[in-house]
């Protein structure tokens, strides 16, 4: 009966739940120094080198021998074609990048505009906001390509205005993924080239002669690409570093089990450290649940993957009602939040931590993966505590604006001159001192 | 006459321009792998052995030995008490706190609420934004102390509904700063405790018996501060990690010039690695503003500090124009950018890259500094191209709200299916496609 998914039952009111809960819901990235080494040399390489370093790593980790960077670009024709060619996925992409972008465009209009305010005297303060100039888009190649991640990384950059949009991905003994280039033909990427790892991050943190350098890189990638974004942190923007993905339901017990057995599977599917973890007050619930994880899993062709990662990391927890379910995924801080509940709105108010909330037993996590509009590249392991989806506003950035009027300074200049004393600041003092008591410089 | 401050004169029309220009703009952190080592020992141990730890820390590198950790917390009473002894800063102290407070209220009307839309389907799509629970804020001791920093790293968190906001702040040799903690007082600052360096920030991460962990921590310090900020990010969130301040002035000659050499002085006073940049089309007012500065040097308290700064990274450029003015600008990407224009509306859509913008001559950027409400927290060194000022939005972390309804459900149903299965991702097919052609749950 090693086929049978035993994710681990725990109950709130059991005296050792808090170690066991604990000891569940721990992850940390293994800080690999040969890794940390290793990234660090091949980004000084990228930096001394350029092109030719690229190139060099290239044949050496992905297996194949590009004469020049040209052969690792790919044009605009073949995104083309690649859309063209396929087997009738066309209608899907364009359907999933249409409400990704109107999500995008709302979440733009709502809170990515300029504001401004004048105070008493006249003086106007405010913000403008302006896209980033250029940016670069990670996508992994191989096993996990998922060209729903370049649509969810490129159209918000392209929404915020981003003028250039690269995108990178390996592809191992130069075998290229139709799919993942149709996707960035419908997203609107502007250039892709096939490369990737700790190289690529270079390439695009300090530019080379083929490829200049970009404002900031969004985008998953394995430990080597996280430890090369970490390290280029400054240089360039980046995005969140991922951790494994998770999952977790709240459940009321109206949602039919098998439902709920599917989206922990979905989530179980991804990796052997995926989490996927259901919460709820009714212990039959959880056993029909249970019971449904037995009855679909030999269907799925990942069961092995689904199974090592409900054994490793699942949890089906007994809750002495929904409020402490809800309390328990405050504490979790879940990437993926599920209300499997038929009135979702009376919990939703209690959720304080989540990338994304998925309200009532329709809405499925992986509608969200997909296509409903919302980014699916949400912040990991309890860091949604204080991050948020990848969205327009992290292609933008914001400037403050400050224009003090004659009548301001006078004003101004008397706070500041007093604190800037207090700090010592002699030359911060005199700049607002002297415009006091002056009239106006000519014009 | 070494006492003459000597920034570079440079004009655009030189053949060596591109050269000279670059290489005064030059300037990257060292990786200094003592500190790096250092750092990641000081955090292992706080991590395993807490206030113990965090007391020896502090005994040795703060040079006073406090018994337990109730002797490094400094009481809301004596907050209050430093606030009243201020020798007659408070009324200055208190514009400022309520300034900051109206711009940063603005801010969060302006781009920190909520937001949703509903598709054709019915479905439910959009945004929550929640605060963080718990901040650390911290503030650098000794020579350094700068209340306005308090202010402004603090305010925006009390703004944005954080519910604790703990503050850090080393007192070498137990020395406290009475208008730091006024600051502190001000500002609404939960709890102070009088701990600095790495180990502070290790406190802050991880948390320890009396001090427990926050979700975020921001505030400048120095490179040991900067190495544990960089460590613990994704454990919590950081800010951005600080270089040596700048400001750009673009003037077209209508300003006081002794008014710009003071705005460059007072970037100049903070440390010898500031960098003050003067551009204009005026060679004539240049030179004005070079006497200015060499007769207003003496008078500076900091005139060492000023002249050092300005012989090492300072520059008046002679541009053809105002465009190209601007366009230069563009590529420096300054953290305060002063347009001394009788016009400053003119060049102010020019300028894409900033951490703020300075307007017409009345603004000193030295208001900015401390009271004219927009926060003082930058982007330097050219991340301005990709990171914002400090503000309530870095206090606040969104969810997406996401609600199909029946409807919706069977139309991205057909989307995901036709995507995951392209994905190879079954169980994320099968979790879309349960929910379609069937009759809704029991409820």
């Amino acid at each position: 009966m090693t086929d049978t998914p035993g994710p681990l039952r725990l109950s709130t009111r059991d005296a050792g739940f808090e170690d066991a809960f604990h000891a569940r819901l721990h992850w940390s990235a293994a800080t690999d120094r040969a890794i940390e080494a290793a990234v660090a040399d091949i980004l000084s390489d990228v930096q001394a080198r350029g092109d030719e370093a690229v190139l060099e790593y290239t044949c050496r980790f992905d297996g194949f021998t590009p004469a020049t960077m040209i052969d690792l670009e790919v044009s605009q024709r073949d995104m083309k074609l690649a859309f063209d060619q396929l087997p009738g996925q066309q209608d899907a992409l364009e359907k999933a990048a249409h409400r990704i972008r109107t999500y995008h465009e709302a979440q733009k209009r709502a809170c990515g505009q300029g504001w401004s305010i004048r105070d008493e005297n006249g003086s106007l303060l405010g913000q403008k906001v302006t896209p980033l100039d250029r940016v670069g888009i990670y996508v992994p190649g191989g096993r996990a390509a998922y060209p729903s991640s370049v649509l969810m990384n490129a159209i918000p950059a392209h929404v915020a205005g981003v003028e250039e949009i690269v995108m990178v991905v390996p592809t191992p003994k130069g075998e290229r993924n139709a799919l993942v280039l149709a996707a960035a033909y419908v997203a609107g990427v502007n250039r892709v080239l096939t490369i990737g790892g700790a190289q690529a991050i270079a390439a695009l943190a300090y530019g080379t002669a083929s490829l200049p350098a970009v404002d900031k890189i969004t985008g998953p990638g394995n430990a080597y690409v996280a430890a090369a974004k970490r390290r280029v942190f400054g240089t360039v923007g980046i995005d969140m570093i991922a951790g494994p993905s998770e999952i977790l339901v709240l459940a009321d017990g109206t949602t039919p089990p098998d439902w709920v057995a599917m989206d922990l599977f979905s989530q179980a599917e991804h990796d052997e450290l995926a989490q996927s973890i259901l919460l709820c007050p009714d212990a039959a619930y959880l056993d029909m649940v249970q019971a449904e994880m037995a009855r679909l899993l030999p269907s799925m062709p990942r069961r092995e993957i689904i199974l090592a990662s409900l054994n490793n990391r699942g949890a089906l927890i007994l809750t002495r009602d929904m409020e402490e379910a809800c309390a328990l995924s405050n504490r979790v801080a879940p990437e993926h939040l599920e209300i499997a509940s038929h009135d979702p709105g009376r919990w939703e108010p209690l959720l304080k931590h989540a990338g994304a909330i998925f309200l009532g037993a329709w809405t499925s996590e992986s509608l969200g993966d997909y296509c409903a509009g919302p980014n699916h590249v949400l912040p990991t392991q309890r860091t949604s505590r204080f991050s948020s989806p990848l969205g327009v506003y992290d292609f933008q950035k914001r400037s403050s604006i400050i224009e003090v009027s004659q009548t301001g300074a006078q004003a101004l200049g008397e706070i500041a001159s007093v604190l800037a004393e207090g700090e010592g600041l002699r030359a911060h003092a005199c700049a607002a001192r002297m415009r006091m008591r002056v009239s106006a410089p000519k014009s």
